[in-house]
């Protein structure tokens, strides 16, 4: 039997069922009549979970990265915000409630305050809230901290969903694959997979009703298609195929060193992008030409207060000694529309795609914007330096955040501390206007980067988080194409290179139109980066 | 001295203040004692606000057109609404409370939802439902229905905020002009002084304590300037403008069937834009060469149900009856993004801006669009009728429509009813996507009506409604004049035509250049229609 589902990660996956199912935890209305005691194990239950969640982030980290792996020091700041977890041990102290009720009912509560923003970022904190209450509440019943008992090897897990905690336990010397019920391409699991370079098919349905534990089942990454039980000629077949796919990724592994050339000659970067400092390990473990896109924004996330101009000039200059000269491309603050900070409130707006944010809100609150320029000035002296600027929709907003630059600089100066007059001053190009008014723009720039999530966004007039018109959102639209080429265009006309940090970079159907179009760098995840050398080598 | 503000409706007023105030009336908390009574009190204050409002709304029918009364419509449907005006009555009954205090409870209730809705239309809401509650209050005070009590010609009122009924009531005969405290140019006040033709500054922070009543003022209505008590000689001053400007607006009036032809001897058709079918009379008063826009989405609002098909074929049949051969352009139903119909639930959206709306939503529910499709197919026997969808963002939208219409256009040829073969089908060109691919959507479509409020929101990613980011909404953007360029010269390509049907159309600053690149209709609000005809004739 054949299902169809989303492939989320690419490769071949051939091995045996385990289905995952958390085990069911009955929780009573019981009142407690020790206080005392239910309150040490609640107290115990959630040391337990800090426990084993710094574990699981200590193996993420390593597995995934430093970027990937923040989703767990949220969840252990979660055990320590006295809202949550302090009202749960005020429910047992004040209303005698047993620990796992009081438990369920905060995380209720939370959730549904959660579920109910507006904003895609805090909505996701429910699925967090929802992961951590779930720890805590197995450590109660001493059911907690088990993992997977997946003891076979060549086993492909199959769920409803898996949660960010499910996904990095998932030991990789057994796992092969894994295929869910629910959840797409952008889904948290979808992208860790393809950080763990596994094999998945997500949103098959009800595919933990079609299989049972043992079955065999091949799953093939690239079509999305999941054969249970296949005949010995389709196994044979996928055999072959996974053997093929297998050969070509060690023959990936030889171009880490390669510059990548096109057959016309022209040499192209690809590079990688990166949220985390720590995670430039991985660009120059997958042969990156350089960092395309640093998201600094993450400096700035999960944190009571804005990283200080020290933090974030020690961060600037490990990513630029690491990268030992190569080009790194930092982006100015990207807050607002669907990112939000604590410490920062932003007004409330019907549409905040198109409302105060990025660049926008930064040369409105210069007081934040210059201690981040001061750190990318002071930091510049120990790499190749370039700053970008997000959202920018016309010649005003650049100039005037170079003057912000040149008011950084003289205070820079006065106090004695140097910087490099070498840094590239870019934009990123992700509102149409820029696209349209390339050539004029890049007579003031020294670089444009596509941004081509966002471009795409505004160009076709949808969010692709709406699900009823995600359809439209479509990189290969003429129109976006269009615009892409007048971007090219307009850079070339006066000297100036172009990157492009959007997905649309490391997308294998759009590279060859992009090495058409004479795009000079891509950026991408860097697991996707040897893959695209392969393909921009073959144009 | 001199006080600056928005100015929001053109031309000169020199006038007495009369500083408009609502009298205070004191609400307690006192119980009453006999209910029934009490709730024969209410019930006669509710039937003298009907009374009133009947009247308000017949007289700014016939002063300023049925669309823009349709307010007072809204606000009588308040007065029928068991949830609001019953749940006063109840308050009074259950509670004994008196009939102010129930009216003031109940009204706080019902601001406080609308106001923290999302949607911009609902949170309009709240205001009208104070404007009606303040009536309601008045009346059980014995202080209703007096209006403003202008007794001296050449007034110019001066108030905090006018309301819509406020402005309703306004004597025209006696009312030269009116300033207010708070308010922009897309306020409610705003558009009923420019469809009034009276003179108005808006926002200018505390006007109503910078005068007194008895002080003299002028009020420029072109440049936002208000000088209070101003010297002999600048009064003549402005005399002399004041002079100037009726002059003008007097020979405006000689162009009213005079033909539009640039200086190049190029025929352009100015058009005015309508909500409602009966808004066409204030087209033709005003010289229109026919209707650019037909927002269809009013005969959708205010109602409990969808219209039915004949309800539509009336209102389009009147439409192209009254305008006897004239172009008629009916935009397709454009609900969703802010605006809402109270029997289609819409998904919530983080940005419906960006969403699910216009032609999306007609694709997908094809059981609304075909009602108005053959509504339109059967009116088009009845004039010149050009029909265009909204939101178009790439060709294959555009073929989806016509398909329905050719599904539309088989059913009424089997139930023996007519419909024309003349019909024009275009698209609004509002969405970059489209401007951008302009050359390509021209081979199949009969014209383009570029909508530069859409355009430019889409194209600079802001939203003009977000206080934060309105400052970017710039019709004058080198990419909005671009992608405008760009959608001229590529239907002329192809030997189709370009109307515009957004605010910029009726632009007096930015006609000079819509002429220069050649566009060959120009649609606005029925008051700008002359002025329009003035300066495209100089260029």
């Amino acid at each position: 039997m054949i299902k169809k589902g989303i492939a989320a990660s690419k490769g071949y996956a051939i091995g045996t069922v385990f289905i995952q199912e958390h085990e069911e935890i009955v929780i009573t209305d019981k009142k407690v009549e020790d206080i005392a005691a239910e309150k040490e194990n609640l107290k115990k239950a959630l040391e337990a979970s800090r426990v084993q969640l710094e574990a699981i982030k200590a193996k993420a980290v390593e597995s995934m990265g430093a970027e990937k792996a923040e989703v767990f020091e949220a969840h252990i700041t979660l055990l320590d915000d006295p809202e949550f977890t302090g009202a749960m041990e005020l429910e047992v102290d004040s209303n005698s409630i047993n620990a796992m009720k009081a438990v369920e009912n905060v995380t209720n509560t939370f959730v549904m305050i959660f579920e109910s923003m507006e904003d895609a970022y805090m909505r996701e904190r429910a699925a967090d809230i929802k992961d951590v209450s779930k720890r805590i509440i197995a450590n109660l019943a001493g059911k907690g901290g088990e993992g997977f008992a997946i003891t076979e090897e060549n086993t492909v897990v199959v769920a409803h969903d898996l949660t960010p905690s499910d996904t990095a336990q998932l030991d990789r010397s057994k796992v092969v694959g894994f295929i869910t019920n629910i959840g797409g391409r952008t889904s948290h699991a979808a992208i860790m997979a393809r950080t763990l370079e596994i094999p998945a098919v997500l949103g098959l349905g009800d595919i933990t009703k079609a299989v049972k534990t043992g079955d065999k089942v091949i799953v093939d990454g690239i079509t999305g298609d999941v054969i249970i039980n296949p005949s010995a000629e389709v196994l044979a077949e996928y055999e072959a195929k996974k053997e093929k796919f297998r050969a070509e990724q060690e023959e990936l592994k030889k171009l880490i060193d390669v510059k990548t050339v096109t057959k016309a000659g022209k040499r192209v970067e690809v590079c990688g992008n990166i949220g985390k400092a720590a995670d430039v390990d991985q660009v120059l473990a997958n042969g990156g030409d350089g960092v395309g896109l640093f998201r600094t924004e993450f400096l700035y996330m999960d944190r009571d207060q804005a990283p200080t101009e020290d933090e974030q000039y020690d961060s600037y200059k490990y990513v630029l000694e690491k990268m030992e000269g190569k080009q790194v491309v930092i982006r100015t603050l990207d807050i607002g529309g669907d990112k939000t900070l604590p410490y920062l409130p932003l007004p409330e707006e019907m549409n905040p795609f198109l409302g105060y944010r990025a660049i926008r809100l930064c040369l409105d609150r210069k007081e934040i914007f210059k201690v981040q320029l001061r750190a990318l000035l002071r930091a510049s002296v120990y790499g190749n330096l370039c700053v970008m600027f997000p959202m920018i929709s016309g010649l005003e907003e650049f100039l005037q955040a170079k003057e912000v630059v040149e008011e950084c600089k003289a205070e820079l100066k006065a106090e004695g501390k140097e910087y490099s007059e070498k840094i590239q001053w870019g934009i990123m190009v992700e509102i149409p206007a820029a696209a349209v008014y390339a050539d004029e723009l890049a007579k003031h720039v020294d670089f444009f980067s596509i941004g081509t999530n966002d471009l795409i966004q505004y160009t076709l007039a949808a969010d692709r988080m709406s699900e009823k018109v995600s359809y439209l959102y479509n990189p290969m639209h003429p129109a976006v194409l269009r615009l892409i080429k007048m971007t090219i265009d307009g850079a070339h006309s006066q000297g100036k290179w172009v990157g492009m940090c959007g997905e649309m970079a490391g997308d294998e159907t759009a590279i060859p139109t992009l090495v058409e179009y004479g795009l000079d760098e891509f950026s991408m995840s860097a697991t996707s980066i040897l893959n695209a050398k392969k393909i921009i080598m073959e144009q």
